[in-house]
C-alpha cells in the first residue's frame, strides 16, 4: 500500500461521516477553514535519513522546514500568517548550542522575511523529526485550489525543477558533478526558496495550483485527479537548470519529473490568461514556463519533442 | 539544558523581533489568533519509546494522541474545531492494517465526540512519531490563560492525578499492583479524557488554568510564574484514587506531584466564586478539588498536613 492508499483507507472519512468544519478539507496543498476571515492550514514533518541528511547544516534545515509549509501556503495564494513547531531532538542535539543556534537562525530568517509568527510549539527528547503546521490567510473565492483545471488551459511551471534530485543524486555517489555545479544544486536541495510572491500573484488568474514537493509527474496526476482531466506536456519544455540540461536525457527527464523536492508551483491557466500570467510572474521575479495544455480526460500525455516517453512516471511516495 | 530553557533560549523572539501576530503567543496552552473570531492552536508531538510503550494497544494511542492536544484547548477554555495529524511510521506500521485501522478508529471516536475535524496532514515513513496541531474557537475576553492567578485566589484540581505514573511504574516493574488496580490506572495512563466540558463551563470563573501533563508540581509552577505570584498547597488534599491512596505516601506523593501524564485541569478562582465552580463542576460531570491559594509571590510551598514536604519537586523535562 502506498502513501496515498494509506490516507485514502485510514484517514479519509466517508460522507456524512464526523463533523464538518471546513470549507475544503483533506486532500489540497491547505485545508480552508471560515473563523471570520478565511484561514489555510497545512503540515510537514521533515525526518532525519528520509528527507534531510544527519550531516544537514542546521541552518538550511531551519531554513527548509518552514519553506516546504510555506510552498503549501503558495501554493493556495495564502499570505503567510503564523506556525507551530513540534521537535523531537536526540540528547546530541538538545545539548548541541552551535546546531540549535543555526537550526532557529536559518527558521526565523524565513519567517521573518515572510512575516510569519512563530505561536507555539512542542519539545521532545526522540529522533531527529520536526513537524511545523503552518497557517494563512486567504479570501475562500480567491484560493487556488486542486480542482479548477479545464480543458485547453496551459500548464506551467515555475523556475526550473529536477535540481534538488540531482544533488542528492551526487551526495549519495550516483552522479559525479563539478564542484560549482553541485554547489548550485545543493544550494536549491537544501534552500527550497517558497512561491509566495508568485501565489500571492496568481489569485484571480490561476485556475489550479500545486506545490512539487514528490515530482512534477506525481504532483500533476492530483491536480488532473482533482480536476477531473487530463493533459499533454511536452517534457522538452520542463525548465531545468544548465547543469540539469547538460546530464544525459535520461537522467534530466527523471530528476525533473520524478525528483521531488522543487517547491516550484505547477499551476493551470485559460489560454486568455497568458498575458496575465507573464505580468504576475514579472511582478513575483520568478520565471514561469508554459509546458503543456490540459485535455478532457484521462491520465497525463508526457511526450519529448512529440513522442510519448515509455515508461510509468510516478511521483515520490514513502510507502512504496 | 531542560526543555524550557531550551525553548526560551532557542526559540523564544526578543521583545521587538520578528513578526508579531498573535493575541497571545508562545508560552500558554494554546496560542490565540485573530482570525475574525479569535482561533486557539496548540500543538503536540508524542514519540514512540518515550510518551507510549511499542506494544502500545493503537486504539489507545489514537485517542491518546488527539486527547493530550484537546487537553491544551480544555485548559484554555476553546471549543474544539479541527486539527491536522503528521504521522512518521516504520513499514512495519505503514503495512498493518489492524494497527492502522484501530489507530484510526480511536482516533475518530474521540474527535467526533468533540465536533473536531481532521483537515489536513502529512503521511512519510520514519520512526513512529505523531504530531497533531489542534485549532478551537474562544472568545479572547473568556479565555482562560496561565497569567490570571491572584493573591487569596483557590487552587482547584479536577479528578485525580497520579494514576498515569502509577501505573508507568507498574508496567516497568517498579511497583506491584493487583490486576483491577493495574486495569483502573493503565486506563488514566492510555486513554485520558481531556476536560473539555469543564474548562468551556470555567470561563468567566476561573482566573487561570493550565492542563496537567508534566505532572502538577512543574505545571502549577507554570502558573505561578506567569501570573507573579506564589502558593501554598496542601498535598494531603491533592485528589487521588484509592490505588494510590494506598501506596506508601512517598510513592503517593511522587505520582500525584511529579508524574505526569494526567490531563486534568489545574485552575485558580477567587474565594468568592467556590459556588460557581462547584456548579461549573457539577455541570461537566467532573469533580474539582481545592487543593491551597495563591499568596502574593515566591515559590509553591508543598505542605502534608502543614509541614512542608523536604526535596524539590519538579515536573517532567524531556532534556533534564
Amino acid at each position: 500500500m502506498g502513501e496515498f492508499d494509506l490516507i485514502r483507507r485510514y484517514f479519509t472519512r466517508p460522507a456524512g461521516t464526523g463533523p464538518r468544519r471546513a470549507l475544503l478539507g483533506v486532500g489540497d496543498d491547505c485545508a480552508l477553514l471560515d473563523m471570520g476571515g478565511t484561514l489555510a492550514i497545512s503540515t510537514d514533518m521533515l525526518v532525519e535519513g528520509r528527507h534531510f541528511l544527519p550531516t544537514a547544516d542546521p541552518e538550511a534545515l531551519g531554513h527548509k522546514c518552514l519553506a516546504v509549509n510555506l510552498s503549501d501556503l503558495a501554493a493556495m495564494g495564502a499570505e503567510p500568517y503564523a506556525f507551530t513547531l513540534s521537535i523531537a531532538l536526540p540528547a546530541t542535539r538538545a545539548g548541541d548550542d552551535a546546531w540549535l543556534d543555526a537550526f532557529a537562525r536559518g527558521l526565523f530568517a524565513l519567517a521573518d522575511r515572510h512575516g510569519c509568527e512563530l505561536v507555539g510549539g512542542d519539545t521532545t527528547a526522540g529522533p531527529l523529526v520536526v513537524s511545523i503546521a503552518i497557517l494563512g490567510r486567504v479570501d475562500a473565492t480567491q484560493a487556488l485550489r486542486r480542482s479548477g483545471a479545464c480543458p485547453g488551459d496551459d500548464i506551467y511551471v515555475s523556475g526550473t525543477v529536477g535540481d534538488a534530485a540531482l544533488a542528492l543524486e551526487a551526495l549519495c555517489g550516483r552522479v559525479a558533478l563539478a564542484a560549482p555545479a553541485l554547489r548550485s544544486a545543493r544550494e536549491r536541495l537544501d534552500r527550497p526558496e517558497p512561491r509566495i510572491a508568485l501565489g500571492l500573484a496568481l489569485r484571480g488568474i490561476a485556475s489550479s495550483a500545486i506545490d512539487l514537493s514528490d515530482g512534477l509527474a506525481g504532483d500533476l496526476r492530483h491536480v488532473l485527479a482533482a480536476s477531473g482531466v487530463g493533459a499533454e506536456v511536452d517534457v522538452e519544455h520542463v525548465p531545468v537548470s544548465d547543469t540539469l540540461a547538460d546530464q544525459p536525457r535520461e537522467r534530466r527527464i527523471a530528476c525533473a519529473l520524478a525528483g521531488g523536492d522543487d517547491y516550484e508551483l505547477c499551476f493551470t491557466a485559460a489560454a486568455p490568461s497568458a498575458a496575465a500570467v507573464a505580468q504576475a510572474a514579472r511582478g513575483a521575479g520568478v520565471p514561469v514556463t508554459r509546458i503543456g495544455r490540459i485535455v478532457a480526460a484521462g491520465a497525463a500525455v508526457w511526450r519529448w519533442e512529440g513522442q510519448p516517453l515509455a515508461g510509468d512516471l510516478r511521483g515520490y511516495d514513502h510507502f512504496a
